[in-house]
């Protein structure tokens, strides 16, 4: 390809080698969706079975052996000629929000195999086992534990997990059995002791960074932590037109001072002055009629920052918060912090290695946290980590059919992972 | 029954004709329902026809002739002696909010049948045929339209509504004609010019003044008007991790300042001094994940005054203040008021009937206003309307399966009808 010329700026020519290719498997993939023309694809249903098998596809075609394991991850093996030779990890999410962008997850999955499909094709084997892994969820969109596959082969995963249900009452445990996986194969996933030396993830930034800093690619430096929390509030219904204004207990009118609340808590700095981000994505009034006052309301709070303590902080506020409102409001609250992560640090020396790398492709280097949590963010206690993140089109905008890549960054970023994978050594030395 | 004495009060004695039977009919009509145990039964389904089945056969047993009209309202008649004699008309709706209780409209339509049955088993004919119906909607869930059938026989009903669709697609068209029922069968409903003289429904008061007040009885002055709106939000999804705090678009954290401000400006008196009560009973937003910023959230809103003036200034009041929020956040707002109906007054002539049969009771008269609406409202344009209110229990909640009324009053409001029924004189003087 032509890299664009900035003004001023010098020639550069480059060849198309995997840009073009890449975004057209990502709008391939984008069909296996629940809700066409929306692109919405939540672990274990028949669309993640079908993408599975495309991926498989690609995988084999790419030169691995590949396959599902028991939780419905994608697993493929680019094997290094010698036969004990240690393991890197690379791969992402193939699962999806509602209403997804097509990039999100998949992007770092389809750059890693295209990786394998050029090493194959010269020949070239590594001193180490290249795994790509789609994990089956991340987002957990469908029970509401995040990481499930990611977890289950940093040896994290929980199988109080299996009895979580979905939004139909079918438990991970069912869905995975009539999957055709195993619910209790968790245990044969658990990488620890295996050889894995490194986790390296590629995925597009979802967030403006890159794109406001005009780079095509950067090294992440940390992940954010998260809480993720369920607020219920428990008031009285009664009939729209009778009950007096002062006589109410509206447990949406609460929920709404509370989503206010969220708002504020989350705007102000952490107690170390760290940034946070808080977001109520879902909410639901009961039982829901338009002259009726609402009984019912459950809604979730999701809350992020670099800083653990700045957001257990925000936790706590939070809490206090809500308690306030509903004293005064006279409703009950139930406030649950059901899932929390840890903010994850990536590997010094792959964080070079990765920068090294952007170098040699004559790309300046930026570091940056992120955001959002990804796969990678379970690896750390398994083995060093390391993410690349790509410039996110559209104003940053991601889980969202918006989002967007250009082939000129698949491009370069697909360049730069190849380049680490080649350029690295399992036994340390760079 | 033995009324209970009051400490000092003088002992009544009291026959049992209608109480507990009026309460035993109303449990058994509760079994009509969508989703048992709760007490669901909307416009045309299924639960529609059986419980009108039922009164069908109440009706009948009572000695009327009885039949579903084309809209799917159940129409009892109890013929005067002269064929040509005027018509009064009684009833209720037999239609419910979700989760009903199960006094709401159907204690109307069973202390009429009530008062029938008694009359017939006397062979006491009257000089009017008393008409007593089970209006199909009032409630409005299904279609989000109030009061089809009994507007239907006012003479108002609007053939648009006919292509109105409830949230499976199905409009009212279709689902009158898979009832059974006749789409253009509305216009034989009409019943302007055909002889009805009087409108007189009795109800549970659905509010706490008569419980409050210690009376079973009450006679209702007005009933309030109200105005239905739908704010419909637009903003811009995106990662909850990586958008920071000052640059989202978030249409629910709108949503949430929105709903204070209806709680707030229904909370103030009106321009004129009048009460007035302002819910948002219905909230969606989409996408709904946890991690997603809501993109789009729609949000109903009932404000009710007996001053039709306030409830028109709150109304304006309301849409600047959307606007405002709407700007200020970068959002879009829209704001339909998509129905309204006028405060209506009752027949002073009427009240004065019923409170002299209430005093025949030897029950203290007791006026209050209807902050609800009522099928009752639909009627004076056609002919002198008035209502009996009943006193309803446990703090005058309704709308919710808690809503009671006791045995005694049920029989004191069915004796009030029944006396006020032999007193009226259809030629004007009482």
């Amino acid at each position: 390809m032509e890299v664009k010329r900035p003004p001023g700026g010098r020639r550069t020519i480059r060849t198309v080698r995997f840009g073009h290719e890449i975004l057209r498997q990502a709008d391939e993939l984008a069909c296996f969706t629940e809700d066409a023309p929306r692109l919405t694809r939540r672990y274990l249903t028949p669309q993640h079975r079908q993408a599975g098998n495309h991926l498989l596809g690609l995988m084999r075609e790419a030169g691995m052996d590949a396959g599902f394991d028991a939780l419905g991850n994608v697993v493929g093996r680019y094997r290094a000629a010698a036969p004990d030779a240690p393991v890197v990890m690379s791969g992402s999410h193939m699962d999806s929000v509602r209403n997804a962008g097509r990039y999100d997850g998949l992007f770092g999955v389809l750059s890693a195999v295209a990786c394998v499909r050029d090493l194959s094709s010269r020949g070239r084997r590594l001193p180490f086992t290249f795994e790509v892994v789609a994990f089956g969820d991340e987002e957990g969109v469908r029970f509401g534990v995040t990481l499930i596959g990611s977890r289950a082969m940093a040896g994290t995963f929980d199988p109080a997990w299996l009895e979580v249900k979905d939004a139909d009452g079918i438990s991970l445990r069912e869905a995975l059995a009539a999957f055709g996986g195993d619910p209790e194969g968790w245990r044969t996933l658990d990488r620890r002791g295996s050889g894995v030396v490194a986790y390296v993830e590629s995925h597009i930034e979802q967030g403006p960074v890159l794109l406001n800093a005009g780079l095509p690619v950067g090294v992440v430096t940390a992940i954010a932590g998260g809480s993720r929390i369920r607020v219920t509030v428990g008031g009285l219904a009664g009939h729209a037109g009778t009950v007096p204004m002062g006589a109410r207990r509206d447990a949406l009118a609460a929920a709404a001072e509370m989503t206010l609340a969220v708002e504020r808590i989350a705007s102000a700095p952490g107690r170390d002055g760290a940034a946070l981000v808080g977001t109520v994505g879902v909410i639901e009034a009961r039982p829901g009629a338009i002259n009726v006052i609402p009984q019912d309301v459950v809604f979730t709070v999701d809350l992020r920052s670099s800083s653990d303590d700045a957001r257990r902080a925000a936790v706590t506020e939070l809490r206090e918060a809500v308690a306030a409102i509903a004293r005064r409001r006279r409703v009950e609250a139930g406030f649950d912090e059901f899932y929390r992560f840890a903010a994850a640090p990536c590997d010094a020396g792959l964080q070079d290695a990765l920068a090294a790398a952007i170098t040699r492709q004559r790309v300046p280097v930026r570091r940056l946290a992120s955001g959002a949590g990804h796969d990678a963010m379970v690896f750390p206690p398994l083995c060093p980590t390391a993410m690349l993140f790509v410039r996110c089109g559209a104003n940053g905008i991601s889980h969202h059919p918006d989002e967007t890549m250009t082939a000129d960054d698949a491009e370069i970023a697909t360049a730069v992972l190849l380049d680490f994978l080649e350029h690295h050594d399992p036994r340390g030395s760079k």
